[in-house]
């Protein structure tokens, strides 16, 4: 995977949560996937898929990251992981590819999203059926960290 | 969501089973998803993405049934749930909406499909951000039991 293809999800997260959450957000160097498992608490995964083109972002919060973007993007202060949390980590998450979209589209990628998954727990097995790369990228804001785990590919 | 988009995804599944794993598989009565969990131990999720179309499709295998299916799918004897029975749940679950495809487009539901997701273990929280209805279908096989969650809507 190109990292053409990584930058329109890094700007885009950045800009999602600086707009919608008031939360400055830093990346880190991308690097490949190697496990099988949820990285955080709480994980925002979207299906991408066009005529020529097939991918998944995912995207997983530690709880003090988490908690503090949606204290903020709703204007409510939250204290644990709740329906809410995990219903703004899917709008987070489609917002982000929202965002990527038009940027890849310029690039030959293609593609509309299906509907946002939310899976809760650090460490659940979840793995993807494809032979391409998956590129995660470290965040880090001041309350905590997320992840970006990005894969598109030309099918 | 139309009955006559879920009676797609049960004949695909019929014939998916039975052509790739000879297996025959009965399907019981649909109904409304009321829980946020997994239900079986192998859980397999793919987007699905058009210009006007968005959902998910979700196949949930107990043990012994899809021990079962993939040793017969892949001619060898599967005792334990292994990296090659999670990716052979990835690929039934393309094959199932690959095969419903065709069948939904004459329905006006046009869509491509995303990278197969793999979750595994039983009653993880899962979760779709959708206020579209998710059908829970029941099937049984000689082996074991699978549910098929199946979400599509116009956008």
């Amino acid at each position: 995977m190109d990292v053409r293809y990584v930058n329109p999800f890094i700007d885009s997260a950045l800009n999602v949560l600086s707009t919608m959450a008031q939360t400055e957000a830093f990346s880190g160097t991308p690097k490949l996937k190697v496990d099988n498992v949820t990285w955080g608490e709480v994980t925002g995964l979207i299906g991408m898929a066009g005529d020529n083109v097939v991918g998944n972002l995912i995207i997983s919060f530690d709880e003090p990251s988490i908690l503090g973007i949606v204290s903020r993007m709703l204007g409510e202060n939250f204290l644990s992981i709740s329906d809410e949390i995990v219903d703004a980590v899917g709008e987070i998450t489609n917002m982000i590819s929202g965002g990527a979209k038009a940027k890849l589209a310029t690039e030959g990628f293609q593609f509309n999203m299906a509907t946002p998954v939310m899976v809760q727990g650090k460490h659940v097995k979840m793995s993807q059926l494809t032979t391409s790369p998956i590129i995660s990228i470290p965040f880090e804001t001041n309350e905590g960290k997320f992840v970006i785990e990005a894969s598109i590919q030309r099918k």
